[in-house]
């Protein structure tokens, strides 16, 4: 267990590392960038991370995987309206659209090597907050009256998943952001119950 | 304009090199080894390849991407009823199951750089085509009566595209199937017309 000061300076050296991995890429940055640019010595970077650079982009990658669920509040947890599911689909779209293709999760995977345990275990532990959470959101709609009642609520949550997900995927091969816009629209009609106002 | 002899060398080296590509990964194949399992020599790769390594990537990453599609003949061919749907489906997810995470597209993608604009139209090219088929195939529901009459046609087949496209990045990520397989079924079931019979 760290102490909590160990536990502020191990945080400070992830953010700095990642800062430094957003603009340079991670293949980019050693260790001796990090320890510059968080004002850290070899033996305090080696204590936090034993292994190295190995250490530290699974440590960066679990920071980033952080983020992207961050940067979906506070819509993400508090999904109970439509008016809340709008609100969310419209800061989805806003974040990828201002990311276009840099995807700094994607970058750490790929430099990890996406068939590393460690770093699919990052990656499903991601997958299933966010799905957790989606599938919440719709439950509460479906306990409001305001979903289609015959809703299966995992394979929705999983519908909307799949359609940021491959919107992402699609606007990193093309630079396009429509793909993700129509995918998630197109996810969200298909909860609303058709007795339901459309607005 | 090659001759049609000149056209089968060349479409006879790209073969060989994707099938090498496959196995040890666009990395870890150099030209000489493209030169001894296709039996060319080495000026013949250069009148083909000019620019070396980089046009033959570029080669294979585009009979790549022609090969996802034909990876979902001949129901991609000939959607138009729901049987057809169906048998697409199962097609599609079979497929993915069986690739697992060695997406070869994805593989020389990154080798070429996704940021590179002669790649980025080799894949923008994919998902138009891609997208053109499934947009055609879901008219084809809606001509015959067989789909939701307030149907968007071109988000509908966005919609599938990048349930695919997304369940393909999560099964990479994850080595799951199941979310293509939901994602899938949740937006084929979005399409059905309420009154039409589930089956």
């Amino acid at each position: 267990m760290l102490t909590s000061k160990g536990a502020a300076t191990r945080q400070r050296i992830i953010e700095g590392a990642a800062r430094l991995m957003r603009e340079r890429g991670p293949a980019g940055v050693g260790l001796d960038d990090v320890r510059a640019a968080t004002s850290t010595s070899k033996s305090q970077l080696f204590h936090y991370f034993p292994d190295g650079k190995a250490d530290l982009l699974l440590a960066v990658a679990r920071h980033e995987a952080d983020q992207v669920l961050a940067d979906q509040q506070p819509e993400l947890d508090r999904l109970a309206t439509w008016a809340d599911w709008e609100a969310w689909r419209q800061r989805v779209v806003a974040r990828y659209a201002a990311q276009e293709r840099a995807c700094p999760l994607s970058a750490l995977t790929a430099q990890l090597g996406t068939g590393d345990p460690a770093t699919v275990a990052v990656v499903t532990d991601l997958y299933d907050r966010w799905h957790a959470q989606l599938r919440a959101g719709v439950q509460a709609l479906l306990d409001a009256g305001e979903a289609a009642p015959d809703i299966d609520v995992d394979r929705a949550a999983t519908a909307l998943l799949t359609a940021v997900a491959g919107g992402a995927t699609l606007l990193m091969a093309t630079g396009r952001i429509d793909y993700m816009e129509s995918a998630l629209s197109e996810a969200l009609d298909g909860l609303r119950s058709p007795v339901s106002p459309a607005g």
